[in-house]
């Protein structure tokens, strides 16, 4: 009976949760542009004028952490600084200076028969994410989503709840202040699991949510979801070193595809190279890559050239490492090459490097993945480095937004035709 | 064991079928627009001197429907005469002078060090198109797949097999012709149900399933579907009669959103009356509309102005009726009449008749349907009306299109980057 009582407690938890976006959602369809961007600004100087709150309820959850023996790494992901609260201000600052996502005319005509017809671009309503522990992405998920008109459920990891519980007072505090609705922003504040599974089946209140963080959450999420998901499970992005390529170049491209950031989802996990240019290349970048502590494993004709590393498996080729290691395999031709990333690849971010006007045009025409990137690091499939701006997630879908999703790709459309009596004959 | 080997036929059916359209899929990657035009032209050309084979066949349809006992309306429907192919042959044309929808550059940025990024539109990849009776949807589809590059897997009803069988070897021996792939469209020629839960369970053949015929058929299709859905279950148009309408305007909207094509997605289903003007319009147009053979479903208010019609329930206020019938409602104000939309409505299409700028505007802000239209009638959420030519089906969804689907509503896109060596610091 107290497990029915508490479900029915977490449902209506969920309802209210629910209610009160699709409220907040629809009040934000009547505010300004320039209502918002004061808000941002206004958050923005709170977090610089008045950082100390924040960095105390961000030293208890790194104090948990520790408890909990999570890693230095992780603990760092979760730690936040002075100097990190000035980056997330600049971030807010940055996207109150973008111009209004919403109410641009995407296209329009008049028709013979006189009818104006605008396609308008509109809020997608209310969003739901789901994060683990880096407490700024709470900051940017509410910027963009607000800017954007969309109302969010934020629900991130228990390891940073006081963090983002001292954050989201600041951004509901401050949406009450400039007079926007404050359940534009809420927060899931209890810790049950079971909060995730209620909102997740709730489409009449959730319209899309978007998971981030290991490939785990996301297909729990996908699995669970009756309403749209906005997510890339895996980044197995691909640096394939044509017969032409510059090789000079193509080492220093996959060193940073490969090591610059080694745990993020744009970098390299898998090296094709053409099989004319593999005894020249591979001995050479095989030596930097080891002196970068890079772990290396290849086909056989990778191994005649770098007979001290392991033989890859089909699971090297297929995985996400989100470490130092890279699988290595020495193909045929360009068409070996997109057949494998075909194969293996997870339509994230692939790379070739090629002097060849015709490689470079088959390359992009043939590959099918959100970023396809010519003579250049996979690693810039980022929402800032491609001219986005902050980026609420990364898509491999090809439904709605594919690729880095920022201010635009939280809006969809309507269409708005005005006449004067037209019918239809 | 016979049902488990039927169950291993119908699954390496489907693979087979998965297999080839991917297969095609990634050939259209590489093939001009002139030659999908060329095929179109084709096509039109074969429709238009040969109609005697389509002709043959659709008789032999419609005697089956006659002996099935099926309703004259849907008889209708199934047949193909040589004025209806002139028509399929003249949309086959009409694809074929519109602009290549693939290749377009939406976006572009020369970041600052020197990346030129490019946000190109692409194909989806494989369609599934399953639906009902028009054998002309057949030609219409295929069309607007081939032509955005997209390969195609066509189910249509039982009731038009042998239309569809002539039309798909039409087109499938003119892909050929023109050295296309003739899997760019497959039909599904075996009438096992099982097939399409096969089709909809494989994601990794299929990247988007089109359901178009009744509310069943696509909620059957969105519960099985492991791949994105583009869908409009119901049609509840609403027209909205506001205190400052001009009141012939409204009757003139109100009769051809009803009565023109009744049952069709965008006819209305409901109207709403202000109470400053129901005393005036409701007895002239409900005269009108029972002259027309409407049958009126009105809240009490509205009966004291109609004292003969029923009642309307809360079913009515919910319901598509595709039928002369009308529900009917006095509101209170402009804001009464969006929040009944909210709850009723099935965000397809609503219409305010109105002379005031300031109700226009809030209706068309507030509500939240693929199409808010003013002063104009319903029956234009169209993809002809609209602007964007033939349609393979109206989203009433918010995710990737909405409003009626066309040719760019069949794209998405990728970012294609060129660099000279680029690195991320």
């Amino acid at each position: 009976m107290i497990l029915a009582s508490a479900n029915t407690d977490l449902n209506s938890y969920c309802v209210d949760l629910g209610r009160r976006a699709r409220a907040a959602e629809r009040a934000l369809r009547l505010v300004s542009g320039a209502q918002k961007n004061d808000w941002l600004l206004r958050c923005a100087r709170r977090l610089e004028t008045q950082p100390d709150e924040i960095l105390r309820a961000n030293a208890r959850d790194v104090e948990g952490a520790r408890g909990q023996g999570l890693t230095e790494a992780l603990i760092d992901r979760l730690r936040l600084t002075p100097e990190r609260l000035r980056g997330a201000s600049a971030a807010l600052r940055e996207i109150a200076s973008m111009p209004d996502p919403l109410g641009r005319v995407l296209d329009s005509s008049v028709r013979p028969n006189g009818l104006q017809v605008h396609k308008v671009s509109v809020p997608l309503g209310v969003l739901f994410f789901i994060y683990e522990s880096r407490p700024n992405v709470t900051l940017d998920a509410a910027a963009l989503s607000v800017k954007s008109g969309n109302a969010l459920i934020l629900r991130g990891g228990k390891e940073a709840l006081h963090s983002n519980v001292a954050l989201h007072r600041i951004l509901q505090e401050e949406l009450l202040a400039v007079g926007l609705p404050g359940d534009a922003v809420q927060m899931v504040n209890i810790p049950e699991r079971a909060v995730v599974s209620g909102l997740l089946a709730m489409p009449e209140f959730i319209d899309l949510v978007i998971p981030r963080g290991g490939e785990g959450l996301i297909r729990r999420v996908e699995e669970e979801a009756r309403m749209q998901v906005l997510k890339h499970y895996r980044g197995n992005c691909h640096v394939y070193v044509d017969a032409s390529a510059d090789l000079e170049m193509a080492g220093r491209i996959l060193l940073n595809a490969k090591c610059q950031r080694p745990g993020v989802c744009n970098a390299a996990e898998s090296l094709l190279v053409h099989q004319e240019v593999a005894a020249t290349f591979l001995p050479t970048v095989g030596a930097l890559l080891q002196a970068k502590g890079v772990e290396l494993r290849g086909c056989p004709r990778t191994r005649q050239y770098l007979p001290g590393i392991a033989e890859a498996s089909e699971e090297d080729y297929a995985a996400e490492y989100l470490a130092l290691i890279l699988s290595v395999k020495v193909v045929d031709s360009l068409d070996e090459a997109i057949r494998h990333i075909e194969t293996y690849g997870s339509k994230h971010t692939e790379a070739i490097v090629t002097r060849e006007l015709e490689a470079a045009r088959r390359f992009t025409a043939l590959v099918d993945s959100a970023a396809v990137i010519v003579n250049a690091s996979t690693r810039f499939n980022d929402g800032g480095e491609l001219g986005l701006g902050a980026e609420i997630g990364i898509s491999t879908d090809k439904f709605h937004a594919r690729g880095p999703c920022g201010l635009l790709e939280l809006t969809c459309y309507k269409y708005v035709v005005h006449g004067d009596g037209q019918v239809r004959t």
